[in-house]
């Protein structure tokens, strides 16, 4: 006889109605492989008469408390995004017993620590490895594969509009909001599209990424955070001719006891793994002490591989009913005080100068860094379009973030004008 | 009180002692993290006396049922290599109902129906991620996090030797002869080198990674196998001016229920994401029906990569010791009759000839290709070193192997000298 595991779904839009059909077209396999027999009983809407989704009405509701308490759902879904009322329908599912699968990073990177407080409670699993790279494996690679190892270093492309967006503006020469305007014509970019290119979107999944990385609850707050609407066309090809190529990183380090986490533009040599991820694609690049180097890379978005991902935590979970899984670390609200979390980090650093074109100018640029200890490693300059300026554009060796920020508030503004700063990991 | 888990080593080299370390070195971590003591109670060794690991030597038996029935011990890690007496140690522990973690391609997939048929009769776990790209998930990710997916594609760069020989070769234009020699006084190469150079350690491999990837029973022995020994500098040459670059490959592909399984030198395009895992790296590149198109790369040897491959299924087993995971697809000693393994799949196809340089030869050829509905997509001629000869390479497009091979049997033996066939799939 199969165990049958009945599902309820909160929210069927573009990614519940993909995980709909799947588990239809699967259903037969799926009961072959596992001897499982999954039932989706009912999925919560907005409202029937105007939900759009081809999923059957007949098993839709307008009522929260019709899938939330119904003795016979064994796992809720949430495909309903945004933080609230996703995050405390959630929680009352799992006070209610019931097993969770979610793709919500906001609401989870937001209410870790009172879901997972809830799931522990109440022996119910929470699931979420759609939540950050769609359908790569890298919450089950981190928190599984790779748990007895000791990770220092997460970094990742994990938001695919703006990793389009950067791609377009790369390969084309063209600026921002052009490439932007084309995305939001393409449904690849939202017509607000703040959380993704402001870098919101990222922030959230490395609040993800870098707590299990890292064995700590690392705070969305902690995030140090800067978004892609100042890159230029010229930021971009200059960096292509120093051998870097431009990406949002959401990047997560730890040493010791200190961790620093941030998500902002950085350029990466081209022969880095991750600097080849282009158009939406996401990719995350994983170093611990024992691993070693590592990247997983695949589809970040698009129903059918975030259905992929969410079907495979409801599978587990559905295996493994008697055994959840939820993540292991200290769950407290805050990050734990035996952490410390640095804004004053070290990395290289390209900076693109437009400064007047006389005698002594580059000598005081080169003044202004070497006083602060930060060692150039290649400059390049050349002719400003405007007669009589030059740009100027360096990139350092490693470097303390705060020193950099001096140098560069210390530049005379009338002679030298800092047009851009930006991170270089390699 | 932390939950006590006793380990029992079959095998103490290089491996073993790397695990060993891994556990006294993250013993602490892992206790905070699980809540569980991992503790190393015996490991079995041809001579203790002759034992080169620093492994204390008072864990050392060289009596195998020391290990393989002492009722203390847990789990068993089994890091012998060879198939036997690997095999039937890990079986004979199964059978006692002890766990097995193994990293051992060849014992696992010549033996697979006997060592799941043992684990399923007696209620224990078998694990071997390192058995295929060492650290890189590659087995929890099919096995877990695509088991909901239809996967129709697995294609991997899985021995580090053969890809380190093929990349030297390929950016020093230097012989295949001369490489392995060097790899062999760098130790990236066996004294022996025909498992890795002839693609027996791929075809292992492969009949693990097909096997879990379509649900069904791959034997070694459905594998076609190709090594690297034939490639000649001119092949790899010649294919990067036409844009491609040479990896050892092992492909399983499905449709319906057909399967094709190879192990063979193949061009890939310098644009796919495999072309561009280099030296001792590997990769596996996975495409499903639902998460469309992934790639996993890391480092597949190493005693420090491999031990964090192996220590993550050791810590996954030892938090489930109640509910162990063994492979859920049928488990025969032969594949299921239902499906279907070819030798006659589609591909494209490099061919380098050398032929008379006189009029109508290249016509000819020409001809021999579209006598057999081959379509060539792009072709180059060279004079040869050779008075009177000329070189004529050309990558057809799709086309049946075997008409390719009837095609070039079929080329008159005096005009033209077939120098090389290589596959190629983009």
């Amino acid at each position: 006889m199969a165990k049958v595991i009945t599902l309820g779904f909160l929210g069927c839009g573009n990614i519940g109605g993909g995980v709909y059909h799947l588990l239809t077209d699967m259903h037969g396999e799926i009961l072959k492989r596992e001897n499982i027999d999954i039932r989706i009983k009912s999925a919560l809407v907005k409202s029937i008469a105007e939900a759009r989704s081809d999923v059957p009405k007949d098993i839709m509701t307008e009522h929260a408390d019709e899938v939330l308490k119904d003795p016979d759902i064994d796992i809720i879904c949430e495909f309903m995004g945004g933080e609230q009322p996703a995050a405390s329908f959630m929680q009352q599912a799992l006070e209610n017993g019931k097993t969770v699968v979610t793709a919500n990073k906001m609401a989870l990177a937001l209410n870790w620590h009172r879901l997972q407080a809830a799931a522990v409670g109440h022996h119910a699993g929470l699931y979420y490895e759609a939540s950050v790279g769609g359908v790569i494996p890298v919450i089950r690679s981190l928190t599984v594969s790779l748990n007895a190892d000791e990770i220092d270093q997460v970094m990742g492309i994990v938001n695919g509009t703006t990793n389009y967006i950067l791609t377009q503006m790369s390969q084309q020469g063209r600026s921002y909001t052009d490439v932007l305007a084309e995305a939001q014509q393409l449904g690849l970019a939202e017509p607000n599209p703040t959380a993704d290119v402001e870098g919101y979107d990222a922030a959230y999944k490395l609040s993800i990424l870098s707590s299990i990385a890292f064995h700590t609850r690392v705070t969305y707050a902690k995030i140090h955070r800067e978004g892609i609407t100042g890159i230029t066309p010229d930021d971009i090809a200059y960096g292509r001719e120093m051998g870097y190529t431009l990406k949002l990183l959401a990047i997560g380090k730890r040493s010791g006891n200190s961790i620093e986490v941030r998500v902002h533009p950085t350029f990466l040599p081209n022969e880095h793994p991750l600097a080849r991820v282009d158009g939406s694609l996401n990719a995350i690049y994983i170093h611990g002490k024992y691993c070693q180097d590592m990247m997983l890379q695949g589809r970040g978005a698009g129903d059918k591989p975030t259905a992929s991902a969410i079907c495979g935590d409801i599978l587990y979970a559905a295996c493994h009913m008697d055994t959840p899984t939820v993540p292991s670390f200290d769950n407290t609200a805050e990050t734990d005080p035996a952490i410390s979390f640095t804004d004053n980090w070290n990395c290289r650093y390209f900076v693109r100068l437009d400064a007047a074109d006389t005698p002594g100018v580059l000598g005081s640029v080169a003044s202004a860094f070497s006083a602060r200890s930060i060692s150039i490693a290649s400059l390049l300059q050349r002719p400003s379009k405007e007669k009589g300026r030059a740009q100027i554009i360096l990139i350092t060796h490693e470097a303390n973030e705060q020193a950099v920020q001096e140098t560069i508030s210390s530049l005379n503004a009338e002679l030298v004008d800092v047009k851009s700063m930006i991170r270089v990991e390699c």
